[in-house]
């Protein structure tokens, strides 16, 4: 089953309390593009400039993802600077933005990409998200990011996606701030009315939670002893969720659960490094052991699971 | 199975951007005993002056509690003020502390209080809570509770008192504080090298962690559609988590997880109205049907439960 993924490739410049790295690979269609692969076919809609490294470029294709609708043209690649201090460890202070040609970005899908199972909007312009819609036929499971910029300055467009789309995921924050309201199953309620079968809220360290008409489940993040940079988090968590639903045909609530935690886990081994280094070496036997772990964490029933979870021995470092 | 707690009977005021409540019957070994007296038999320690209304002893009374070492004395009962803000519901912002009698506490346990099943050192002096050590003969379970205070001001002898029980429970940004890190699995491990079997993290609304040697287990907070006052939630956390223990005479790990939502349930109460309110009619019947829930909630294998919890109606208010 196939992925037609819409969103930024980017190069980022990151900060955190343990260190620095400048105009590394990012941007959430990349993050999402070499999570999912590990999955399923990805294939890719964004742009880039005459700055990009081929390197890249060949990376993504090392991956397996289609690349024919990845725009290189003339001109400056989206930049991103931000910074991850102890106090927001879970949301990037962003400390300067350049679009480039990302201001320009019109997504156009190749002939193939119309016909995919699976659509991810990854956070861009709703409007742009709504061209994205009228181009693909019939997917079985459409999902939409979006982030706290368009809520204040296009909450009518971004509406209209919610309302066209399967699943919304959001951070916490932005779920709360779209419901004006400090509850989250509130907030989730108005978005569920808006049409979306599923809101999955983000909180970063501290989980995600899924909501349906009938439905409340969590999964907490995987357990870390050191986070050292969490961009990317998110769009790979929704690369682990949707890259398992597509692997399984499989787009039941009950399926969506397993699926919370295919995402949490794979954003796990994303915090563990800068840029997608982390995701560079990660396979599905790193993934399954760490879903496996899942299962105890919240196990209530089981008697005997104990053992199964040691903590690791203290990093050297 | 009893239980003896020692700690805090106070007349609380208490601010939320929802409201006031003045003087209300309030402190942890108040909440810990009217939650955990719908578990099992409670055994309380502690002072009131001559301004505790007699009918908060009658309530007590009315619950059961063995109320023997609940000193009464001239002068003024312990009372604390404090404030709740929408960026800090998980932890109170304190306004006014007055010690009264509690600055010249000194807990003495009734003689067949010493032989009693359980301990729940609720937060006080950890002078105080080595004192009340010496008097218990071979209890089950020895459970702390303590607050960032003694951290700062007398790291040392919290930290006796950690080596000498069995269950730390501390807040998350407690746990963090006393470690020196910002990695609760790193301060978890450091806490747990003390010696007690099990440290149980809170997180206020992001459920609640428990570490041993080599399980995780992880709770979610019940999603509440409305928080009133989250005053208590912490000691009534324990209530549910002691109490079921206690009830169930089983102190293993596997019980412990269930005591765990257990803990968490019972605190969902407390936070739905102010002061003890809530638990004034609060039935294990309540209390069952939630427990209940949670296992939904993070139940990844189930395949047929998601009818089982609609999202409540939206309130009228």
């Amino acid at each position: 089953m196939s992925i037609v993924v819409v969103g930024s490739v980017a190069l980022d410049t990151v900060e955190t309390p343990f260190g620095k790295r400048e105009n590394a690979l990012g941007g959430a269609a990349t993050y999402f593009s070499t999570a999912a692969s590990l999955y399923t076919q990805v294939q890719l809609v964004g742009v880039v400039g005459d700055d990009f490294p081929a390197e890249h470029v060949d990376f993504l294709a090392s991956r397996g993802v289609d690349l024919k609708g990845l725009q290189r043209r003339p001109g400056q690649t989206f930049r991103w600077a931000g910074r991850y201090d102890y106090d927001n460890i879970n949301n990037a202070q962003t400390l300067d933005t350049q679009l480039g040609l990302f201001a320009s970005f019109d997504p156009q899908l190749p002939e193939d990409y119309r016909s995919a199972d699976c659509v991810f909007l990854a956070n861009i312009d709703p409007v742009l998200q709504l061209k994205v819609l009228e181009q693909v036929r019939q997917p079985k499971l459409k999902v939409l990011d979006s982030m706290n910029f368009w809520i204040t300055s296009n909450k009518a467009r971004l509406s209209e996606v919610i309302s066209k789309v399967d699943v919304l995921l959001l951070n916490e924050g932005e779920a709360l701030q779209y419901g004006e309201t400090f509850s989250l199953v509130s907030a989730a309620r108005k978005l569920l009315e808006l049409g979306p079968k599923v809101v999955l809220a983000k909180k970063g360290e501290y989980g995600a939670a899924l909501f349906a008409d009938a439905t409340y489940f969590f999964a907490p993040a995987y357990p870390l002893e050191k986070v050292v940079d969490p961009t990317g988090a998110g769009d790979t968590f929704a690369a682990g969720f949707l890259g398992y639903l597509a692997r399984e045909g499989d787009y039941s609530l009950a399926a969506m659960k397993r699926a919370v935690i295919h995402g949490s886990t794979v954003a796990s081994f994303t915090i563990e490094d800068y840029s997608i280094d982390r995701l560079r070496s990660l396979t599905m036997v790193d993934i399954e052991r760490r879903v496996e772990h899942f299962k105890h964490f919240t196990d209530v029933q089981g008697e005997a699971v104990f053992e199964t979870l040691r903590l690791q021995p203290a990093p050297s470092a």
